[in-house]
């Protein structure tokens, strides 16, 4: 067993972040709960809608909330030395060509971007291989890769503290562009296995419970990868206790840009809206930095690995959609995002019981 | 115990409509699975996403299919005799106050309609009271409002087929306008009682097992509720072996316009997304009809009801939302259309492996 990294220097960026996240606006949510009984239907009929419009209230401190749009998609990217262990059946090339694919605008999220109205933009934190040839992508590569995370930390202090770094600047980069709800998304073959050892971490579950197929991982070659990320846990003595060493022992460049930008967005008080197990497991340790970042989460999906349901579990979230997918990039994100924004709606462009001549308010 | 109504005359448009009826392009299905596998992205990872486009690229008979839009919601509004056995806490009148609601634009309906640029039509085919003086309703009333279905037949046989008459004319309308994609939804204050008699009647589960709350009949007043949903089958012996004689009997005016409403979808191979349990509970009869039509039927949500689990149990679909809506009016039906169009999306604009020079493929 080595020793685990020493916790990552807490940069000025990062310091000034935490400082100033605060919690969601308590007020403007019971103003929110207050004039849904107002509006022309039963009490709480409209369920999860209406708590997720009532956060939204309180995430924007403003009763009705505006929309949360425009809406912006970073995907972060990052390769993983713990896929020479054999934990994913496709070639680490895939993650660049991924890329270029996003870049081109040939993904599932590319799709799903245009329908809901989103835009997308892809960040190399940590691809393996020489630099993407796609127009498009942000080059802000770390590291090329983590090491492998099977044998020892993935990442040294200031790798984690640097890739962390650009998921803050392009949280902070959106806001400033007059962005109004950020989604998460992430490209990265291997990187559910980094996912699941964080998320066994940060929950307290076993590995081979939280760990999933991932991109196609089934039978012996789950049974190993689960293996694999409990010895990960085991070699990196790592504990939730001290987050970022945690995050820096056993996760992905690319989690480390995610746990930035959830900060991030929580800063500049927007919501933000999960995705798959990556995005989920990075919530967690943004969560252990600063715990009032959870009300500026929205759950997007409850997807097929089951380290989201135990991530969200500890999170205390609601998944908007329960449509079994497993893709990650941000496809569960940006499939959620109309519900989101009509909660918004509802509560902004809804008849009162007055307004309408109804009966019974 | 009264004699059941005798089978309302199948008129000629509704027996045109049911010779039309076919089953979905197995053909078009199959290589709609085939084209997903060639999309960049894990095999199935986009889980009822890739079921939904396949099960559109059946329904339209094309591979990819077509975006199902533009989009038109359909509400049936009625009342309902059984009012009177206080079966519903709020007053019959505002089931004429929420019709001229969805006509001025204030309901759930409108805000989630505009969301996601559908258009909305509401119906008059049964309130009780005065014609409403609201611009926009479309005056189709066969009677006004149904008779008590816990003392006897709700509708005469005629008054059954009128309504259905004009749910069938309703989709062959939108089908000539060009919809490519219909919503069913209703008002009714009393409705969710006859709903849960024909989902019992249909899917053969207790009246208590399948009875809710509604809009509101909650502790002795629901138990009071299932009392009378099954005094009502008992009291017209309504069966599933006469599936009009069954929908007479303790059905709507409204949901009898949802059935020729969903038959007409069907006819004309239109993809119809189902809301709550009245929608559902038509779909039962409707495919007691014709199984066909079951094809053509996309769940929208499972919500609070427990009539919705049970009918969508029965008709072996899966819901897209799980949102715990129990607001009906069309409102789940509409809060799942983006989720239904991305579906289509996906097929069509997602790059393959061979063009996005992605391994794997």
């Amino acid at each position: 067993m080595r020793t685990p990294p020493t916790t990552p220097a807490t940069s000025p960026l990062l310091a000034a972040t935490l400082a100033a996240i605060g919690p969601a606006d308590a007020a403007a949510t019971a103003a929110a709960e207050a004039r849904q009984l107002t509006l022309t239907k039963p009490a709480g009929s409209l369920g999860q809608l209406e708590t997720l419009g009532n956060r939204l209230a309180g995430i924007f401190g403003t009763c009705p909330p505006p929309v949360p749009e425009p809406a912006l998609l970073c995907v972060f990217a990052g390769d993983h030395g713990v896929w020479a262990q054999g934990v994913s059946p496709w070639p680490q090339a895939v993650t660049a060509q991924m890329v270029a694919n996003v870049a081109a605008g040939g993904a599932s999220v590319n799709v799903l971007a245009r329908h809901a109205g989103a835009d997308v933009l892809v960040y190399d934190v940590g691809l393996a291989g020489p630099r993407p040839d796609a127009p498009g992508v942000r080059h802000h590569r770390v590291a090329s890769g983590t090491a492998d995370l099977s044998l020892g930390p993935a990442m040294t202090a200031e790798q984690c503290g640097a890739a962390l770094a650009v998921g803050l600047r392009a949280a902070a980069d959106a806001a400033a562009a007059g962005y109004r709800c950020l989604l998460a998304g992430e490209v990265g073959i291997g990187n559910t296995t980094a996912a699941a050892a964080l998320v066994s971490v940060f929950t307290g579950r076993p590995a081979a419970e939280v760990t999933g197929a991932g991109a196609g991982a089934v039978g012996a070659a789950l049974a190993h990868k689960k293996a694999v990320v409990a010895r990960a846990i085991e070699v990196n003595a790592a504990t939730p206790a001290d987050p970022l060493a945690a995050l820096a022992a056993v996760g992905g460049l690319e989690h480390a840009a995610i746990v930035g930008y959830l900060l991030g967005a929580a800063r500049h008080r927007l919501p933000v809206i999960l995705d798959g197990v990556i995005v989920c497991s990075a919530a967690l340790v943004a969560v252990a930095l600063a715990p009032d970042v959870r009300d500026y989460l929205i759950a997007g999906h409850d997807g097929v690995e089951p380290g989201i349901r135990a991530a969200l579990a500890r999170l205390h979230l609601d998944p908007v959609l329960a449509l079994d997918l497993r893709l990650g990039e941000g496809s569960g994100a940006l499939t959620a995002l109309p519900v989101v924004q009509s909660a918004a709606k509802i509560l902004r462009e809804m008849a009162t019981f007055g307004d309408a001549g109804v009966s019974g308010g």
